[in-house]
């Protein structure tokens, strides 16, 4: 088993009161009462965002919860905010937009501390758009809809700090199930996983995913994938995937993308 | 290969113009101008479905179409429908309620008479409710949604015509992925078939399906599933399901029910 610290994307619209279990169990795993959380508020033009959350995790009770409200790429060099980063225990990046968060935040020092913490030790959540970017390759955007069809996904690259799998969010609730299978199917190499709101996947350093929360976590396994018609839909056409292998999981579940089989 | 004749569920909302590529499919199949069909309209409240499809059919060009308004089960004991059936080429059943079709002519000579001429070479199309009733396990009704929870599909016994799938229509457009999950969670044995709108599949006598339409058919195969909750999920809970197998198939895709593997 790794150093790794845990992984945690959420599906959005997370119970962020006192007895929130996925917001508390982030908290205990960061140290609980010792935690020192920084969060990370750069998806959300909404100025609270950031003081919001620090709210929510203090009363949930840590030692620290601090937000780093990073606007423009030159923030990325703030010593202090990268000293807060350096000591976190934990680090959570809020919901909004997740090309901001990308374009915000790619390639600077605060992206590589991230993934060099992380490797490290460092416990790393997102919630919607700051659990998108937690993936290499990020959905940046898309349509809704059941049926994969040609452009319903479109990729930028995220924070890659799991490399292998693609997250989407707010799952079912916004219909996504389609944007996923068509990202899958541009490479089938990678793991999908399909997050309701209120759910969160904590994905140990064992590499090893547990789930938290109201509703299911889908995964769809394309490692068998022996056809798909990506490279030649037009534009708004289906997509055939052929032998997609789909597992749906609800709190309690685990599931291992080592073995790629649940738990 | 056996000489049955094809079995024909369309996901509802087909083009009934002239130029409709699924009817004008099924009536080739079923001897172009030389075709007798027999409609069942007994899904459907509305006195005008039949006739409706006795025009559709003869736009198209058939020999005869024959709309046979059984109202009551007593109607399915009537010598010349049954004589009309006796020498059609192919049956037709229109959508509407699937739960008045099992009621009307579940267990009568008409269904008898349709399971045993479709194993002589009869073919036998429907669309909406007419397909859901062609399985032996029928989805009667349910509710929507992506992800599978208890109680979310209500089974009834359709006319069996074709014993190992369950048809569900209008498959995208009502989100009913959620709900054939729960009702195959119920006995993987069975594989799933959702039908979108405008979109058939042609089912022959090789078990071969062939994707006519404008949208797509997924397929859930639950042959390897390891795992179900479905036996202790309360209601309304989600179901976990894992190791199902999927398949995304659109016009002109093909898949077989014997080796259960696109072609």
């Amino acid at each position: 088993m790794s150093n790794r610290g845990y992984i945690v994307p959420i599906g959005g619209a997370e119970d962020r009161s006192r007895d929130g279990v996925i917001l508390r169990r982030f908290v205990e795993l960061c140290g609980g009462s010792k935690a020192r959380l920084a969060i990370i508020p750069t998806a959300s033009q909404l100025e609270e965002t950031g003081p919001n959350y620090e709210q929510v995790f203090e009363a949930i009770g840590v030692r620290e919860a601090r937000s780093l409200p990073f606007e423009q790429r030159s923030d990325c060099d703030d010593p202090e905010a990268l000293e807060v980063l350096s000591r976190a225990t934990g680090v959570f990046l809020t919901g909004g937009n997740q090309l901001r968060l990308s374009t915000v935040i790619g390639g600077t020092k605060v992206a590589q501390l991230l993934r060099r913490r992380n490797a490290e030790g460092l416990h790393v959540g997102g919630t919607s758009a700051g659990a998108a970017i937690l993936s290499e390759h990020m959905i940046g955007y898309g349509d809704e809809g059941n049926v994969p069809r040609a452009g319903m996904a479109h990729l930028a690259p995220g924070l890659g700090i799991f490399q292998t799998i693609v997250v989407d969010q707010h799952f079912a609730q916004r219909n996504r199930f389609g944007r996923l299978l068509a990202a899958l199917a541009l490479n089938p190499r990678l793991v999908g996983l399909g997050i309701d709101e209120n759910t969160a996947a904590f994905i140990g350093p064992d590499d090893v995913m547990r789930v938290v929360g109201e509703g299911s976590v889908m995964v769809l396994d394309n490692a068998k994938v022996g056809h798909t018609s990506a490279d030649r839909a037009a534009p708004g056409q289906i997509i055939d995937v052929h032998n997609v292998v789909l597992h749906v999981l609800s709190h309690g579940g685990k599931f291992s993308f080592q073995t790629l089989q649940p738990v």
